[in-house]
């Protein structure tokens, strides 16, 4: 029995881990961690767990907290900076570590903080820190105390560029992702942003060119490709709850057909269970990976123009974030990576 | 390992089968049948279930039907009268058959052709079937080969009067069910109700006092209380793919508190899993129900009027339809009830 | 030129007034108040406006406030028991007053205090008050200075239900309405049930028998029909932006035909620009009257359990609160009622 | 009186046409035009109109058309290649013709059948036609008899690229616009995609690299820029019943700095009443022109990356279909071009 507590488990990640990990047997929840919601029942934040999930949040002190006594792992799901010193306290327990914030991303200290605007106080645990996407680095992923789950934006366009670029596939040209995001994506914070009548019935991009993600991904794809690789990225924020669609584009400089091009990607993804690489012609939509790990990929190649088009979906808070947590988890632990992560999509 | 087929496996509640079933691994999908995409891939008209369920839809002749003899449980999700002869043909082969349709719900013919302007082809067999609410007839249920599967209002109706009326609970006045559906409920055919930019942002009653649900309900009503019991049920379409909330008023003669109301709801409800009675002050809203096998109900006593408020949710394409199946047919197998229907309710 | 000012104009009520009066060249908006936006331009928070109403918005002291002197028309936007004394003060100066709060709609400070929890600070003025539903007391409204605007939920039932009850129509039963209201009726406040992701896709109850329209809606049926008029009123947020539909049922206990009853709703409201009865057979829907300052009524009768069904639709933001201001304006100035409100209703 | 006939008033565009001229008193609706739906009155498709326009459609015969004799005005809403005899006609009757299909817009009668694969049977008039964006060409609007009105998305992306195209701004690079539209872009037609249920909580690309819509786009962009400019288009559907959003994506090759753009859309677009430049740092959000005339237009330079993002917004169904449509008419009669189109934006 693998025994896990959440920190940050009010908010809809941790609420999605809840959810995922709640049903399978070889995993207890141990503690669901909030400040703010202390001593309320789960069920009572989120009511459509009830009877599922009934225990309290529980606060708690993150140095010398004696709850990490009581687990083998720990997941992270609070917002940038809130959970270093945490991280650094389950490390030393031995515990393994699985962080949904942005904090152990970004190898260089000093990049984190010019973009997050806040000292890192734990930046010695970066080098150990490793990038979980299990399509990518699996093994890195299996040997690792620290787990740094990607960002939803990113886990959509580094699944999405990753056979090209690691192909050694450059391009002079600007790569480009206008990816569009469910409101989910802003969390359950109380925002004017987030209301529903502000956000329903409307599209707007925000964060054009500035958006945190934007030195994650390169820093990703840079790694892939083995020289720097430059991404535009321009968020949109959609009305519908959950999905990401990151439509990117990239100059065709080796005039790939797209038979070839889709014969790349088949060999890259047969094997792997959680990326779908769709038929010529077909687009993916969210609503076909909704409520579930995958990742669905179409391509075209536009021959007027010689652009490569990669169309790129996921449920921003499952692949994007809770159950690619999980996956990793499944990695780190030497488990089945598919364990509690089988089911399928839901429509409509 | 239990070999089923479903006949109209193209609409939602066909395909809602197919998810729910897929992933079960004592369950086999023998086949999956469709005359309008005959020898199309399933997951072509539902990408969601791509590698997941690939399989062709199979067109078919439903008398001598030699698809039938592959089977132990055939489903039919095919609009009313579509079937009946697919069943009385299943049925003679020894098969369990689960109608989705209104075929066998009604014990009357002429009540069914009245309602559905229609000759019932088989009449005979309306003696046999067995009306599936488990948590109202779970005996019966496992006894029958033929299920007559609920419509999705008069699940979440039936359920929320249950305790009430079989305590004997009599009124004089007109039980009123304002009930309000998701726009699944009215199935994936091509009328412009059904299109996003005539259905959305919008809610209206329709079939007032009319409605083909009526006589089903008040049919199973009256089982219960053991007396004639009438409804005035009046549905509305919502803007939201799935969910039905039925509001249900009903005079408060014997002049209950909420506190008795309550524990009567509990006590009908405490052992049943797929039923949860919510807590004093508490309504029900269909999100917490979305993607579950579950019915929610919430309880007010309004003393000024002396009036009763059950509010019930369910979602209408699992409780209200193809979890509910198979939750017949697990009983029908004598397997456990809730086996392939624990997933929780996905939020938001 | 009509000179008017705006109180709580930062609400979605208060901006829908700014919508309406900015295009009228008969009316020029003097200020838009709000303390908590108070130098910031109207369009910088309402972008739809940019460039149609760039003020800025003031904030103000309501004792002795000279921007009152400025203007002839003072309407009153914010929450209830906030604008009191600005009214005290506002008709001292010999303005007109419309106040869109629940603060002058009641008769009897009592009953206020009881349901909204405050003491009335201008109590003595709530006999000179009059309820501001044009269709039924148009010339009381003509003659008025300080106008209180009905609720959003009030003005759909009782246009709903005033032809039957003037007609003296009673009952020994309950009426009941079900009435549903898209999200913007609670308001541009940062509270959790208002957040697209936890109110879009569903459909929940609240406030069952407790919603404080309640003795409102009483008040004023009691006052149509002339005698104790009692309701049980059962609000619900439905995932859209716009609307209110009322589903009222009252006993049918002078066994009026749908013939008849069409007959008297017809006679009532065929001069009145504003309410629209639909044909036999017809259901309302919220869509269309988005936009407009329409009521739409539908009528059915259930004869089997001999129960009438009035259907009542409107705007909130319009008929249910700006709307219906300006047009009990325009009555109180002597304007065509009708002025700056012909806008036909928006589809899709 | 200007007198006005509507070809396929029941479709979406044609319906706006209605809702926006049948309030103007200098304009008379002669008739409306479905074959479909002939004898019906409009107000029972669109019942937001009842008591505002409930003429019925009329069925007709594009030869020899007596209905044409009755007006000055024709619009042609009907899909391509279906009113092109009627334009005909209607010229040589001395009518002024508006065209909203694409029938007119292309100068080639060779691509025209090539992208909409079907013969041109009057191409003859394809010279005399002028493409309508009053921004652009508004001298050659006032003096033409056939105008050609622009597509949705191609408007919302050649006002975004006017002014730096008008400059001769060039690049090597391909410029890419990210196109977003809501559903009513596809029409009332009964499609599986339109459908609530497959629409709703998705966001999916479609038509990419083939769109009908590119040779429109780059013949006026050509135009424009005076030698051969190429766009890589590739729209979406996206939740919301009105709005299209392009991000568009242009290297800037001139090193503009974020003022030095704004200053010049500025200076192109400060006289003009329907478009709004919007400040820096601001992105536009197709809510705010929604109901409206309005294209809004956001501006952005990446540093980093060295591109020029140019996000553009309207309402498709009033600045990208019927709204511009009476702009052109009102230029092509003398009028005031913002006669009728000054309704500001719906907000929420």
């Amino acid at each position: 029995m693998v025994k896990v507590g959440i920190l940050g488990a009010s908010g809809y990640a941790g609420a999605e881990l809840v959810r995922l990990l709640v049903q399978r047997e070889d995993v207890e929840i141990i503690f669901v961690h909030s400040n703010n919601y202390a001593e309320i029942p789960f069920s009572k934040r989120y009511p459509h767990l009830k009877e599922v999930f009934d225990s309290e949040f529980s606060a708690m002190n993150f140095e010398n907290n004696e709850y990490f006594d009581q687990v083998d792992v720990l997941f992270c799901a609070l917002p940038h900076a809130k959970s270093q010193i945490a991280v650094k306290s389950a490390l030393e327990k031995g515990l393994k570590v699985i962080d949904l914030s942005a904090d152990f991303r970004l190898k260089d200290a000093e990049v984190y903080e010019e973009w997050y605007q806040t000292k890192h106080q734990v930046s010695e645990a970066l080098a150990q820190a490793v990038y979980g996407i299990p399509e990518i680095n699996r093994e890195a992923i299996k040997d690792t105390n620290l787990l740094a789950n990607p960002g939803c934006y990113p886990t959509s366009i580094i699944l999405g560029l990753y056979p090209l670029l690691k192909e050694g596939y450059t391009t002079n040209e600007t790569i480009i992702s206008d990816s569009k995001s469910g409101i989910s994506g802003a969390g359950r914070g109380l925002k004017d942003g987030n209301l529903f009548t502000q956000a329903t019935e409307t599209i707007q991009p925000y964060a054009v060119g500035s958006h945190r993600h934007t030195p994650e991904i390169e820093e990703q794809l840079s790694s892939i490709s083995g020289e720097k690789t430059s991404l535009m990225f321009v968020p949109h924020l959609a009305p519908m709850q959950r999905g990401i669609l990151s439509t990117i584009y990239i100059k065709n400089e080796r005039n790939l057909s797209e038979d070839q091009l889709l014969a790349l990607y088949n060999q890259y993804y047969e094997e792997e269970k959680f990326v779908r690489v769709l038929e010529k012609g077909e687009t993916p939509t969210t609503k076909a990976v909704s409520g579930s790990n995958y990742c669905d990929i179409g391509l075209a190649v536009d021959t007027q123009s010689n652009m490569i088009v990669i169309m790129s979906v996921i449920d921003n808070l499952i692949k994007g974030a809770s159950g690619q947590a999980i996956q990793n988890m499944n990695l780190m632990l030497g488990l089945d990576e598919t364990t509690g992560l089988t089911q399928a999509p839901i429509w409509p």
